[in-house]
């Protein structure tokens, strides 16, 4: 008997604590079911691939420093007055990839590592809030400056079961009737050689499938049919004007994975960020509104090589692109919402450093003149102009003009640990594939990058102040930062799901 | 004269820029003077001492890790209803310390590094929102699981020029007239045999120097004789009740730098955080209301040591004594805030670690059953036993049965590598002082720590999927947590001392 009431009151107690516990989880959709607000007739969803609080940060201590502020500067995301974070986990992984978090910022469903836009048993497609834009007459546009078939801009309109899928992804491109895609460009337009009966019936309907059957048909060549337009030049990319209605506009220099260049290595021949989401606000305005997704893609690329200077640069650069969306905020205010996001931390970054202890001295990051990919190919040439000549100095004489390391009149001047470093670096770096045994040690130094390019950026970090854990992703919540009609809705701390069905909430609003 | 017209238009855009940089920065004034709340009537501040996201994050991870969920579990701070961050640097250093850090939560000041609620200059000392709820009326109390005279407790009743003079801030302690203290201990009440003439006119009056000058009055006498009753019993502490006042209870057991043990180390025998918290509640609770500091003080230290376990469960113990404050907070919601701070990042700590890549396992570290100061000592004595005599499988017998490391039923076998991180950390640290010169190199492996210890807790870390950069503090954003009257001000990015500058705010509304 007694033993029974104590049973009743542990039920009672787990029934307590499981109303308690849904009770405040649901907090953000009590939040989204008080909403009084309007739909915002034009919405910006800013991604910063692989930024999370010290990616920004990190770009703002560095403005503050070569600013001669005391502190830092802050970004015009920084500016937005509500700020809130969220989890990014996947269904079957604690830390996630860009596919399964580019889902849920676009679906709001979780779903399994490397999945675009289905469940995660692959099954279902999930509708993004992008293509129930355009389904409710707004106009949509896609920009990214990696190739906009890459995981996070494909999870806004496609429906494929891995992300590495990119034919069939540049497929459903075409597909979606988007308005604008600009930025980098479409990584496997002539397919694989491999046919996929499913894509098949879906994009091309039976009567089309003995054609396809017979050669993959080009993706470009199917989006034109379907009534696209795909520009490369920067004259054309100029002359788009208001009106001009399905584009494709990809930049005219595309660098490794059909990516825009980095930002620090970009030069006036280049088309930016900023452009081509101005360009965007151009071709999208209309009286229905607009929706337009906009990915600072590569700040992701840089982390993984734990390339700091690089990576500000990318999150000045991407803030830049968000300072144009800002300058259209304010002439309709009362129209427009930004939000500004992220799809996970890459790099497990810090302001910290073990060996710099206290210090920081992030205005020494402004002497590195080139990304790490570029650093790479410069590394690579030598090694392919001396292979069995190479020289210590020369290897040095490099990592000086591009990083200002060894520099005195810089205050950058190397460490005897520091010079071991960079010594054994060059050594693995010109006998990369002839001896070296890729064991624990030396991934934990150089992880899948040139050794003596990420020995390079790992000085200049560190002497920065500034740490790396990982050449992966993290699981590190990501900050969001929103102005604008609705954007109360991104205040405090949720699920990256929660990111989507806030704006699906505000596009069915009045 | 076209030089003059640029050179107006520079300086209109200069002027126009400082206008709208200042306009975005004074959002969080503007929010606060659009304040037309009531002042809260209980005040919260729990501040922990080196917990920023990745600290939160990781606890809530383990917690769902090992409660068998899809992602996190939520800690209690996570539930409440308004979150933002803020930056933390010194005026004289991008990281902080704990002292100014501790300052401007308390003051609203920003000041030098190791400066204890004084200006930067070490002439002006600055009010706490502490000495400003006393001056109104409110009871107020100061916990904290470090020794209550360290550097955060003391900022908010001392004012010193530096944090190491803990005998001078003993002074101050019981000069406040705060109600209660509870917590670690006192530092060196004895004092330190210099005399300190501002201190002893502070503190003494004219009229007591004498007896000063000959010898530094014991500060725990100095308290008696103000009126302050001291305890360090569990029994007097339980017996302690609702009335009783000006009291100062320090925890029965105190391990190194008289503080708490860590929670992973606590015993039936301690008294708890939340206890402490709780036994303020009783106390300071009356008409007027009361104002109360809590400290997780060891989330610091431990993270200092980067040991993952040990810091979760110090974050899940700081959580508990929130806990405390939320059961208060719905019995008295109209009337109670809560606020959960930080004074900044310890150990560049991430959710992703280089080794592990993309693989997460949280539940491992519930086989750690020691902190790195208990195991430290056990390796210390295991030493002092076997001094020429020490055998690696002593060492490694050592780290399986208190890491688990090494015990394949537990999934936590060693690979070659890390079985050679092993030996050599343990050779380290019988031959610490005999032998091994202090470089670069070792700094980066070991710190200041015993080489076994922190090698264990780094491969703990690893497994787990923790990285760390650092043994020091790192400059990342602080993130906030905020729950009852006035808490929307919490909302945000902003500066530490907007913290107190909201605290005063509120204690000034009607």
């Amino acid at each position: 008997m007694k033993l029974k009431k104590l049973n009743s009151l542990f039920i009672l107690g787990l029934v307590l604590l499981t109303l308690t516990s849904s009770a405040s989880d649901s907090n953000i959709e009590k939040q989204r079911q008080n909403y009084r607000g309007k739909a915002p007739k034009y919405i910006f969803y800013f991604i910063g691939d692989g930024m999370g609080l010290s990616q920004v940060n990190a770009a703002e201590a560095y403005l503050g420093a070569i600013n001669g502020k005391n502190g830092i500067q802050k970004l015009e995301m920084s500016k937005f007055p509500h700020h809130g974070f969220y989890t990014t986990n996947a269904t079957d992984r604690f830390i996630t990839g860009s596919a399964a978090a580019g889902t849920a910022l676009a679906t709001g469903h979780k779903t399994s590592v490397n999945t675009i836009g289905m469940d995660a048993s692959k099954q279902e497609p999930l509708q993004s809030v992008a293509e129930r834009a355009r389904d409710l007459n707004y106009k949509v546009g896609i920009v990214s400056s990696v190739s906009i078939d890459h995981a996070t801009p494909a999870s806004f309109y496609a429906h494929q079961p891995s992300r590495s899928m990119y034919y069939n992804i540049s497929l459903d491109l075409s597909k979606s009737n988007f308005n604008y895609f600009g930025g980098g460009g479409i990584k496997h337009p002539e397919g694989d050689g491999k046919l996929d009966k499913n894509n098949i019936m879906a994009n091309f309907g039976m009567g089309d499938e003995k054609e396809v059957a017979n050669k993959q048909t080009n993706s470009i060549e199917l989006a034109k049919k379907r009534g696209y337009r795909l520009l490369n030049t920067k004259t054309e990319f100029h002359s788009l004007k208001k009106g001009d209605d399905k584009i494709i506009a990809i930049a005219p220099r595309l660098v490794g994975g059909k990516a825009l260049p980095y930002a620090i290595d970009q030069t006036s021949k280049d088309i930016t960020l900023s452009e081509f989401t101005k360009k965007g606000i151009e071709l999208l305005e209309n009286n229905k509104g607009f929706f337009m997704m906009v990915e600072g893609g590569k700040i992701d690329w840089t982390c993984h090589a734990n390339d700091a200077a690089t990576a500000i640069k990318e999150v000045i650069n991407f803030d830049a692109a968000i300072k144009v969306a800002v300058d259209f905020y304010k002439k309709h205010s009362k129209e427009t919402l930004i939000i500004v996001g992220g799809d996970h931390e890459t790099g497990g970054m810090a302001l910290g450093f073990s060996g710099s202890h206290y210090h920081s001295a992030f205005d020494i990051l402004q002497y590195q003149n080139i990304s790490n990919d570029g650093f790479s190919e410069i590394v690579d040439q030598y090694k392919k102009d001396n292979t069995d000549n190479y020289k210590l100095e020369d290897g040095m004489a490099l990592v000086k003009k591009h990083f200002g390391l060894g520099d005195i009149e810089k205050g950058l001047e190397l460490s005897a640990f520091e010079k071991e470093q960079l010594k054994n670096a060059f050594e693995k770096s010109m006998n990369y594939k002839k001896e070296f045994n890729k064991d624990d040690q030396f991934y934990l130094l150089y992880g899948s990058y040139n050794p003596l390019t990420v020995t390079a950026c790992h000085i200049m970090s560190q002497k920065a102040g500034i740490g790396w854990t990982s050449f992966s992703h993290t699981a590190t919540p990501i900050p969001v930062k929103a102005i604008g009609v609705g954007s109360e809705l991104f205040s405090g701390y949720f699920d990256n799901t929660d990111m989507a069905k806030n704006i699906f909430r505000l596009l069915e609003s009045k």
